[in-house]
């Protein structure tokens, strides 16, 4: 088992950051437009993504596990690539000093493969989308994210 | 053991992105200005960073143990953090399409510490720095690097 781990911190209030990682529309203005479903316990989130020229490229199905308010978000995936099926992805928040700290764990791949390098990558993007959307009003979510490389 | 693995693909000729790693000057273009040492088979090199403010906040010393041109730069970290000391930082490269891919692996972490979730995101940061360089002309190597969280 390998995880993908990342840290930003964010200066913003804290139930902002939550909400960005907790609504559907939270999510939607940093990591992908497409984001549909439903954000409650129990609940199923669809992510698509789009490639530069609109095409659809793919996407990812959720289970939200956990939602704490300002604490922590727990997804489970359960659509998508194989090498995500089963994965999970966990966020928790806490406040230091004028920083909100998120710390980011995509765990339970089973093997370091090429994607997995490109998808620790990307979640950086997308984490500095994110920090970018709380601290200016503005994230770069799919389809205008920034591309790293052959694979988007 | 736990790694930090990374992917980007780059536009811009294989012998270049291997100098831009490969050599001193090539790496302050992207990592950091202050950059020393003689990066050949047994040199070692140290790398030094400074805050917004121009104050320095510590580096790393790194043995240069593997040179193949155009397939891969291999580093062993001797000074530095104690998390890194013994680490390994290799940088293996290919030709795919148009793209050189870079693939990164920061290997020999002990164990998954919250400075690991840091240093995880900020080398995606530097990798984008070394793509900007390669094919705009312009990386940000510290102390003109993007900033990720309250450790910098």
């Amino acid at each position: 088992m390998v995880d993908i781990l990342h840290r930003v911190g964010i200066k913003a209030p804290l139930e902002e950051v939550y909400k960005a990682l907790a609504t559907r529309d939270g999510v939607a203005a940093w990591w992908t437009t497409n984001t549909q479903g439903e954000s409650k316990v129990g609940g199923v989130l669809q992510f698509r993504f789009s490639d530069g020229a609109g095409v659809e490229i793919g996407g990812f199905e959720m289970k939200v596990l956990e939602l704490h308010p300002a604490t922590q978000v727990l997804w489970q995936v359960t659509g998508g690539p194989e090498e995500w099926i089963g994965t999970r992805i966990d966020w928790e928040l806490r406040q230091e000093g004028e920083y909100v700290i998120v710390l980011f764990k995509h765990r339970g791949w089973k093997e370091p493969v090429e994607f997995m390098h490109h998808c620790g990558t990307k979640w950086a993007i997308f984490l500095m989308s994110l920090k970018s959307l709380l601290e200016t009003g503005k994230g770069s979510p799919n389809p205008g994210d920034i591309k790293i490389d052959n694979w988007n």
